[in-house]
């Protein structure tokens, strides 16, 4: 084991851009919600629930309302700072929003379908909501359930190209009033896209299959082609595999950041850590079930198998390098019994529900079980979600390194996979790891928002205190580099 | 901000003793499950349950079981170890077990007191346990409940003094069996002491205080004494407070370790897991019921109020730092809800049971519910938490640290808070922060031993992956020390 | 085993009358929402939560919302009716309101507080409850928690015998505007009162005891006292003993009709189901742990030890019956391991939350183990069961009954062990057996209501199905009272 | 509403038969647990767990272990029996068992595969199993899953006819050694036959089918047909359609004793319990979602789609009846959202595991969330539900019924539908309602058996106490016959 040292140099440009988030899938739960949570931020509206007086907020998102630890303070006490004020970012209120829908419903009525938020709140964001509509959308029957077709009834005509064009029109004209346009993909889950040769296997191929009409390219991709040839970056919050060979090389000839897959949220999230933290303290999980229902739009379109598998894929590898990473409990190639199941139960609607059992071998024979039930607001906890990908997506745009032996400053590679711990199913460069440890994902985030400033990794160490007999005096900041050597 | 370099060395001397652990308590569950498991994974003994064939293991062990990330090997991969293959540690199979216990039962009886092992197991076991008899120990009835009268057939007779000088006799016999000692409290829960000024307050008073049979010394109190005085290490496994002032001093005068309090096991390990993980999401927990219910002698001893308080209190505080590194979720001052509640159930034996609630507040209103079972057979979780404890210990003692400007290497200091991951109540110097995180205390244990062979702290950002437009060709270490530069 | 045949003629006075319900504790959350229902439901007022719009209803009541069977139509199907229509009932839309509470809050006020009703609702309901305004109480500081101190601003003055005296005269002046009155103790749980010789063991001695201001009556006596000497059924919904033996012989002599103790909601009417359940299957319930929190002002006066007495007490008996009926799986003697919680977590307000654990035998040493996590609504379950008890106390004043020896029709004993269902500790005559068993409950109340209108209980035996070898032809009326003869 | 009186005499032959049990699927995981609790029972076998001592046990079954009233005692005391004291019933003890299998492990082999018992005891039991082997049973591969495949190497082979007559042949043979032979599916679950013209719906064409060879003839009911035509009662505990027209004509043309389909035991069980119990109290349940996960070869065979249907359906109706029963809570056609999942979870073996969540909705728009957890395990809760229904079954062939108008005394009709609280789908005469209520269906159990021996049935009006007024002193039973007039 020899440690080889690098130096590298980062850069981040500090001037905050205007912002406009174009949704796809606007008037869906998670995208009125984040108009109306936004708004409500922004004029600071306050309502009445049976519970008493709410004002609004961020919780749920890391980059509002988690913290991270900056250093010690005159009186030698740890300081923490919200994650947004470590560097520039986006100031939610700032932001604007626009998008697409396949269903013609003011944002209004959205919030009123969507039953996710209180009466007296949905009435004062009323007048700001029902002036928003969605643009037309994309609708290929194909790629959805079948019962999404009654909400359809406000979509592109004409041929694929006209689509595309139609789209980029769309976000040049968003373009028009910020300086960058992020767009987000928050609609239904589509069915997997067979990979093909000559239809989407590379750049080329696919800008020629929808010039020709084929029926191998989804709308999720044709809106991230839409995006790419707009320099704009695109994220992807659904499990389906959007992003074919094509479109990702598309995005790296073009530049352009992608990111993705499927929001994490519920039962995902939580399994990365409860998973991890079992495998971490050298307890073996055997069989983990997990089971989920809900009520939403969500709900109905994986009711149907198509959609549903892409949803089960997202969800299943979520342990694989957990696993992976402890060959003492694990022969290479042992597997957890690892199944997942979603059901459609309207009466719940937004209000999602997910029940895990966790077994996991203990010392001796024993067994432990762990059974969770949560009850995850879906949208509630997807919003905040969404409000980090764009608010960190958009500052990893303004970040460049340089190398020792670089000449220039250099921007992330295309592929945004620092966004991992906001995704179910990271979307990584080909042949890089992907992690899906929940306090991994955000220990990166973490270490390389403070890299930024010049702050070394938090090593949670502690030295300071445990070796009081060598270091007398308190330093004024235990987050010093520390540089040990072994003898 | 503005961090600050310093440079450490260290040194870790690689010859590893025999070691003798010490159990106070050797006759109770734990003590017994302990010697069980250490004979069983010794000897390979296999044996069968309904579920079938079953060999020995370390499963819920941190060093044994779990693993760190050493590097990349040759193909770009990662490679994790065991931790107890970072440095020379103790390998369990040679550790030497001794001890005291208020009841006569000799290990094999105490085996099938505690009902915890299968009975094919037992059987095979009951040959070896049997010679072992636990060396009569101290019983001051008004430390733990009354209950516990009629297990005390075994006890010291005499002056405490006299007592003090039995215990250091016993551990001076071990000491001429193996290389070092290690003397670990697993006995009852007793009752909080009184802080007394004259009485415990300094090293001087205390020693005092016992010569002059004051009330106000507990037995795990006399047992911490007797292990300074005979320098060995002492770990407290218990809640109470049996590192009062003047044990403190004396363990520091006499440069002994001590650690403590409280294994960490069950439902307070998952919470200081859960409740970190929702903070660290931007999520704010406002209320958790806490509900225990076991029927082993632990619950017994714990029905008693006195007794109970200690635990309650060491239950208590596991989320404070936590609520208190995030400013934005929480007003100074501001508290969760928080209850915590051990019944005694006796039908459900050593099988503890473990029900929370987590209620925490979401975006705009909304509230998250996580209810959690969790049935944590609770001696199988403890046991590999002591042998971390003692393997962990006898490490931190061969490490040595030199600052730069040190002329020799010198020890940890006393109190060896490297071991929170392991204790409930974590025991730290005076002045420094308590940490519960758990995520944040196995960093702590990890990095260190890094360290310890020069390989620098775990950072998780994984640049290689994420700027391959700069660094064109994949290093053979990722772990390398990464020196960033702002500007 | 021989059966006796005896015959008995039932009447029942069909002239409903216009009852009043004075409630004791009316501003408290089960008062407040009370009083909210009857009026949302006599005024028919409409609401919009999050989930949609609303209408009023009596969820959760026996009488207005289950059915009985009675009988077959003319195509044979069961024909099922609400228990309030079997026999002439009061309409709830019908009953006036009135009561004291020891809190000055007028019923809006006392609605908001609660929070227990949503906002829209409040609003439109505020009219009619701003005017209604609970008479000062009594507050004997020593009978429930000193936390309850700070609400208490509106209390009676003067010696014992005056406030028992201002009881009846608010009691007469209700009986001016109604036909007849109920008073419900909907308020604090007390402390027990010690039953002592010459104090309260007699009807004679407790109204001296008042006379003399002995400090051993409690305020829930008093109330009973003063309903009795009103002829007023009085009804006990708290568990502590407020009918001491002399205000039980009192309500005898004076041929007052007595009810309580303690209202059965979520919890222990669950327990009553599945303990119930469990043993009628031949299952073995050997550990039942019930953990309990909620953080409106019940809980809160339940966080002092003597007033959670009452409760555990009245709480912890529910399973005995269950367990004396089964010899053969429980020896004479035998106990299950139970324990009964109550915590104060102020966060979750009205919406109390159960936790059980379950551990029953099954066959050849297996264990079935059953966990149950219920979010009981406190208030919105206790309401429908404050209705149905007073409802059919109501009916109950107006059966009579006559043995084919008697000359007369007479009423039911004064205590009115057929309300059992709705109490969690059903107070019963001397020397009858108490029955906790849910469905026997449910089943001795429809029977009886069925007796009333000449129908034989409900057997279940199905029998015309059963035998159709031998009844060609579908009986009109499979109620039909069987006489069954074995030869 | 007019009750009409019908008089009835019932007549119980008092011999009781020496019975043989014959097993399809013998060496299941079911078959060959309930061979072994049968021998453990008779032989008196004790065993030791890690728990401690073990004695055999009936524990679960309803006959052995529940109780019923039977009057009062000298001192006015409650009297209960076990079932099966109110009748002479088959002592278990006696049974002899025998069946079939396609997999050719003998029976102790069986045992060990099944992995539900401890290991003692399955040594103990070996000798007496290893003599047992099933007999070459049916294997059509189209009607269970592919996975049954590797298990079937123990199979009939020839025609149809051929099979169905050696099956008649095995049945006979058992029959020389004992008085009387009932025949219980408790192999793999089928898929669903479909009901053809001319090929299953009478009792001819099935029996031509089988001459001809069709396909459309499943195991099950070549089982049946075969019991039938030996006029042995035949038992379906799984849940496909064995009794398709044509069997059920067959059986009733011969007078045989049908009965099923699908062992009511865990999750459906409780169900038709908490549902019951939530719509009588005047809740309204409106989703309950049911996940189940199981490692045993009913797992696997129901990993496949067409076996798993058979058991969605059979599970999915057990709430219609309580449903259909409340008119006030559901409109007419109204239903409540009900899913149902099994799948299939290696690890954790018989041990099934049974996650629901009951949303109901309470007053005034309140919602009740009852969340339940069940470690079911498997075959412990079905062997004594199959004891139970061959020992009621065989009852029931020697009870006869005498209307006023009749001259002889008749069986019952030959669908045993007294048998429903054993069956998750109960089998009833065409045109009989299903009853899936657990508390009806054991009161109609109960009630029948009392009013075999004269017994009036359970009334629970306990009117004795609760007219003490009238009636002065306490009757010796209060079990009387009560005929109630209203005027």
């Amino acid at each position: 084991v020899s440690p080889e040292v690098r130096h590298l140099s980062i850069r981040t440009e500090r001037k905050v851009p205007r912002l406009g988030v174009m949704l796809v899938g606007w008037g869906g739960n998670n995208g009125s919600t984040f108009t109306a949570t936004l708004l409500a931020n922004r004029y600071n509206i306050h309502w009445e629930s049976k519970r008493g007086q709410h004002s609004p907020n961020w919780y749920g998102s890391l980059t509002q309302c988690s913290t991270a630890r900056l250093g010690l303070d005159h009186e030698g006490c740890d300081v923490h700072v919200p994650l947004c004020e470590l560097l520039p970012m986006v100031d939610p209120n700032t932001i604007e929003v626009d998008g697409w829908d396949i269903s013609s419903l003011n944002l209004a009525e959205a919030m009123e379908r969507a039953k996710v938020l209180e009466p007296e709140l949905k009435k004062k964001l009323r007048p700001y909501l029902e002036k928003m509509k969605p643009r037309p959308s994309i609708y290929f029957p194909q790629y959805i359930a079948s019962n999404q077709a009654t909400r359809a009834d406000h979509i592109l005509q004409g041929t694929t190209s006209e689509m595309l064009e139609t789209i980029r029109r769309d976000i040049r004209e968003m373009k028009e009033r910020v300086d960058k346009v992020i767009v987000v993909w928050t609609a239904n889950t589509e069915r997997f896209c067979e990979i093909l040769e000559g239809i989407n296997d590379s750049a080329d191929n696919l800008l020629k299959s929808i010039e020709s009409e084929s029926s191998h390219i989804s709308p999720s991709t044709l809106f991230a082609v839409a995006a790419i040839l707009e320099q704009c970056t695109f994220i992807n919050g659904s499990p389906q595999n959007t992003f074919v060979p094509g479109c990702e090389q598309l995005a790296q000839m073009k530049g352009v950041f992608i990111a993705g897959d499927d929001f994490k949220t519920g039962q995902t999230k939580i399994k990365s850590v409860l998973a991890d933290f079992l495998v971490n303290a050298g307890i073996k999980p055997v069989a983990i079930a997990s089971y989920n229902h809900l009520g939403n739009n969500d709900g109905v379109n994986l009711s149907a198998p198509p959609q549903f598998k892409s949803k089960e894929v997202s969800k299943s590898n979520v342990i694989d390098d957990i696993v992976a990473a402890n060959p003492v409990l694990y022969k290479e190639g042992e597997k957890v019994d690892h199944i997942v199941v979603i059901k459609y139960v309207p009466y719940v609607g937004d209000s999602k529900r997910a029940m895990d059992e966790y077994t996991s071998e203990i010392l001796m024979g024993g067994l432990n079980t762990i059974v969770v039930h949560n009850t995850c607001e879906d949208s509630l906890l997807a919003v905040p979600v969404i409000l980090d990908l764009v608010v960190l997506a958009e500052l990893c745009s303004r970040i460049t390194f340089k190398g020792a032996a670089d000449k220039d400053y250099k921007p992330f590679s295309n592929i945004l996979s620092i966004l991992g711990y906001l995704c179910k199913a990271p979307l990584v460069q080909k042949g890089a790891p992907v992690v899906n440890a929940l306090t991994k994902q955000r220990a990166c985030i973490e270490n390389i928002l403070k890299a930024c400033i010049g702050l070394p990794p938090e090593h949670h160490m502690g030295l300071d205190y445990k070796l009081t007999s060598i270091w007398k005096d308190k330093y004024a900041n235990c987050n010093g580099l520390l540089n040990t050597h072994h003898s």
